[in-house]
Parts: structure tokens; C-alpha cells; sequence
């Protein structure tokens, strides 16, 4: 059996490409005692693998030259040398950007896709689900009545973050790119407003007049302009939940909020969510949010590409806002 | 009697400089119903003053042109009609760069001049003593052992931080500008680590070196480059407290902490203090402070300078850094 995969080749300065991965095609490794081996079915594309590229470390190290890309996988155990998987089980974990994985069991989710297809255990009931679920309801807490702004908000994270809101009984404003997906936000998703940054000159203004009374809790997922528009009509009291910076990520000089005071005068607090700190947590989120999805209350997308090969191009799409809803790729092996 | 004070002629964009104020004498005005009037025997400088000369309305509203210019001031009941003020009492409030004010009663707060001389209450034991103490204490709750930075550390709101911080038990690190300064931190004061940062080309690469295992309460008077260095230094659990931002009162496009994703890596909170929401506190802040000065705890400067008509120039001393101490106006009645 042959494996294919992607690793790092060169650490990009902006934006990733083809030429900073490498395809490769390796026998399949056999598992040791205490690993398994997986056939990958999904592969999971998400913002913060960009900043797995660069050197050093953040909050994880980044992924070494000439190792396989960090990457969410979503499989099948198809061999076990650990007491606590079955050949059959599907499995959650950082499988990389490959077709087999051989990972220890310690590292590993079992997942019940009796209650969910398996590859929605890398979105809506994975990281980002929960990053969503957490980063909403444990660091802003949410009130019935206040009013949410959500950037990236027809991104996995953004949409799952406005619908958790409007179940709490909140006003959800959306920040997207492209008429295509404020329409979704609003028609589909039933949002209050939104606004289309491609189409918006001035979102300071727009942000004044859609939501005059001010953001009680803004969940930022892209930064730059965006965050610093949104400061300027915080509510007092406001929290801030800083989960990403997509539009900063393949800049080499990034921009940061100079509109920082405004934090200060609004009584605001600014704190972040990184979601390895709720994996202990985990099955709260799976819970509530797969009782939403059977209550009808979740609507969820996955845009799917099939074969690994697709990997390079298929990343910039999230850089680029191309995908609509959480972006995979299904493996093809041989 | 005739009043000399200072109103807003005009907003500036930069520096505020002689230009921004006009010069008035008018006779002084005589208190009504539920008024004092006060002769004003100091004029604080603060570095708030700049925000109040722009238009608009921050945590508080600018100062009209053409009114006097905003100022705390501590000064004597010379007329009183009001039934809680007697001629001969002293007080403090927002009594304007004047040489006489006459002010509601309900805007005043009267000072026990027989635990520590009226200047004081403009500083030690007034604003800038309860921003350093319920924004050290109430905001950032340092433990005994942590590591506090602060910025801005020679001056006013700083000093008092970090010596208040000393209290508690923690490692305190400074940031000031030329050797003098950071010599008054560690000989005077005993501070375990000053930086000065006009003989520091990389502060972060210092910050590496003397606070090895990050920052974790760090108290910001400065904003701009100091601030986005110290981001490359926190510990896990961070709490940031933003009391101002002196390097970018006076540019016109102010830069943002670009390095703010580490606050989210650091599982950190960033915060402000407002002094006004402590003002029904202020009594706790008042006792702490003025016991540690019985107690030899705690160094305090003042920086006086005679005459009203060196308000424009003095006023500049905060933006320089020339000042050694708390920066006040001593006012010559004629």
C-alpha cells in the first residue's frame, strides 16, 4: 500500500503555494505497540495551518521542514496495536495531510458516527465547532438580548458562532465577503444584518447604523480594518473574543487594532480562545450542538474536493473566502 | 479680583503647544445657589489632557473650544453657597486651568489636609493614585511572586504601580525613558529591573533576557512600540491593563499593537481602567495608600512649577518625558 503526502518544503513569508509543499509517495508504516494505523477519509483545511508554517512557536510548535503538514484528519482504523482501538473505529485526530496515518492511541478521539456522518466530526462536532461553542458561550457568555457581531461569519467557526448566538436569543450582525454569503446569513440563517466588507466602503458607518446600540460581544476571526472598524462601536462592557486573524496570516508586516483605546473608554475586556484548552470539555459542545442540528436549529455546509493532490490550492481557498462552509478534502486511495 | 486662566482656542492634531490655548483675564465670578468659590492653589497636569482637547466623545466629552480648559485642582473655600462646603475647606475636582473656580457643589470632593498636604490629592492620594491602585489592584490582582511591567514606570501612575506591586510581593520590571529614571527605580525605589528604552534599541529582546519567565500582569502608561515588545513576553495567563497610551496622544495616525494575537496564545485579558468607575471607592485606595507612606512604603515626587502662564509649556513636559515626579501648576494669586 501507497501513501501520499504533503509535506512542508519551504516556510512561505506571505501567502502559502504549491512550491512550499512537497507531494510524496511512501510504502504505508506499520503501527508499533501503542499506535494505530488510520486511512485518512478526510482531511481537514482550517486558517490556523497557516501559522503552523512559520518557525517557532505560538501556541504549538510549528511543523519542522520536510515533516508532514499538520493537518485534522478524520478515518478508519484499519490496523491497532493499542488496547483502546478496534480495527473499525473512526477516529479524530492531527492525521496530516496524507492518505495513512500511524498515530499512538493517546493522541486520538473516537467518534460515534451513529449521531453524525464522520467528517463532520472535523467541523461542525470538531475544533471548530467547539472553538465556536466555547469561544462564544464560555469566554463572552452572552446574554438574550445583546447584540453579537461575528466577522468571517460565513466561515465554519463565524456561522456556527452567529446561529449558537441567535439560539441564546441575541442580535446577530455578520461580517462576509460577497453578497452571496450575506445573503446567507440573512436569508438561510436568519441573522439581523449583515454586512458585505467587499461592498462597504466605510464599516465603521455601517456597523453605526445596523447596530446603533452598540457590539456586546464581538467574535473576531479575521482582524486588520475589520477588527479596527469594530471597535469603534463597542457597547460598554463589551467582550472582545480574538479567535483568528485570517487576514493577517499571509501578511509579512501585519496591522494591529490602533483603535486598541477604544476598549478602554467601552469598559471592554479583549481575550482569546484556543480551543486545545476545552478538548477535556469536548463532549459539553457535541452535546448541545448535535441536539441544535436534530432540533433543526443549525444549518451546516461542508465544501467538499476530492484527492490529495488538490491540498495546495484547495488551503488558499480560505485565504481567498472561495469556500462556502467547512472546507475538506476527501481522500481518494489507490 | 481678576482671574487669569486658559481656554481651548483651537484643537491641534499633533502636540498641543502655547498655539491650542488662549490667555484670558476676566474678573472673577461670584458662586450661586448650590455653588462654591474656589481659590485654586494647584493645577494638575495629566496626561489625559490631551484626549480631552480632540472633539468628540471618548470615556468622556472633549472640552468646547473657547471654554477653559479642563484641569484638576485642588484649591480653598473662599465663598461657599452650598450647605456641605465652608469657607475655609479645602477641595479637589475638575476645576480648569484657572487661577479662581466656581464650581457645583455635587463636583467636589473635600480633602483631610491634616494627613498630607492638599497637592497630594491630585496625585498620590488623588486620580492618579486610585488609577495605579484599582488598576494594579482591582484589575489585574497580582500575586506574590508574579512579574508586573509597567511602562511609563517614572512617572505619576507608574511608580505608584510599581511600587504598589513591591507590596505585594512581586518582581517589578520597569520601563522608562534615560539612566536617570531607571536608576530612581532600582536605587530609590527598589524595582528589580529597569529598561530604558532610549539606550535600548530591541526592548523585546531585553524583556527576553531580564524577565525571563514573561510578563504577568502588565500595566501599560505608553502604548505604541513598548507595548507591542511586550507582547512578545507574556506569560501564560497574562492580564494587560491599558491605563493609557502617552507615545500616541500626540500622532495623527496612531499604530496599533500589531503583535496582539500573543495575548491569545498567552491565554491573557486586556483590559482598561477608567478612574471615574472607582470614584465610590475611593476611600479604600485613600487609607491603603497613606498608611504605606506612614509607613515608609511608598516614594513619592512632585514636579511644581510656578506661575499659570507656564501651563502651555509645562503641559509638554508629560509628552517629553522632562518631568521628574507628579507635574503640577502652583498657582501666584495676585
Amino acid at each position: 500500500m501507497i501513501n501520499i503526502r504533503y509535506v512542508l518544503e519551504a516556510r512561505p513569508s506571505g501567502a502559502a503555494s504549491e512550491q512550499h509543499f512537497r507531494r510524496e509517495e511512501l510504502p504505508v508504516q506499520q503501527p508499533e505497540e501503542g499506535e494505530v494505523l488510520i486511512k485518512v477519509h478526510n482531511i481537514s483545511l482550517d486558517p490556523a495551518m497557516r501559522g503552523w508554517m512559520n518557525e517557532g512557536t505560538t501556541y504549538v510548535k510549528g511543523v519542522e521542514v520536510g515533516a508532514v503538514m499538520r493537518a485534522f484528519g478524520a478515518g478508519e482504523v484499519i490496523v491497532s496495536k493499542h488496547p483502546g482501538y478496534l480495527v473499525g473505529q473512526m477516529v479524530t485526530g492531527l492525521l496530516g495531510v496524507q492518505q495513512f496515518a500511524v498515530e499512538k492511541g493517546a493522541y486520538l478521539t473516537l467518534v460515534n458516527t451513529d449521531i453524525a456522518p464522520l467528517s463532520w466530526y472535523l467541523g461542525l462536532l470538531g475544533m471548530p465547532g467547539l472553538t465556536a461553542y466555547f469561544g462564544l458561550l464560555d469566554k463572552a457568555n452572552p446574554k438574550a438580548g445583546e447584540t453579537v457581531l461575528v466577522s468571517g461569519a460565513a466561515g465554519m467557526v463565524g456561522s456556527l458562532v452567529g446561529q449558537i448566538a441567535k439560539i441564546k436569543g441575541c442580535k446577530v450582525a455578520g461580517i462576509a465577503g460577497g453578497s452571496e454569503k450575506c445573503t446567507y446569513l440573512t436569508d438561510e440563517l436568519g441573522w439581523d444584518v449583515a454586512i458585505d466588507y467587499k461592498n462597504t466602503p466605510d464599516i465603521a458607518a455601517r456597523l453605526r447604523e445596523t447596530v446603533p446600540n452598540g457590539i456586546d460581544v464581538f467574535f473576531d476571526n479575521v482582524g486588520g480594518e475589520i477588527l479596527n472598524a469594530a471597535l469603534t462601536q463597542l457597547a460598554r462592557g463589551c467582550r472582545i473574543v480574538i479567535c483568528g486573524a485570517i487576514s493577517q496570516y499571509n501578511q509579512t508586516t501585519p496591522v494591529g487594532p490602533s483603535n486598541y483605546l477604544k476598549i478602554v473608554s467601552a469598559r471592554g475586556t479583549l481575550t482569546g480562545i484556543i480551543v486545545f484548552d476545552y478538548f477535556p470539555r469536548a463532549q459539553e459542545a457535541i452535546n448541545d450542538i448535535s441536539s441544535w442540528v436534530k432540533e433543526g436549529k443549525i444549518k451546516y455546509r461542508e465544501h467538499i474536493i476530492p484527492g490529495i493532490e488538490q491540498f495546495p490550492a484547495a488551503l488558499n481557498k480560505l485565504f481567498t473566502g472561495e469556500n462556502q462552509g467547512k472546507l475538506l478534502i476527501q481522500n481518494i486511495h489507490a
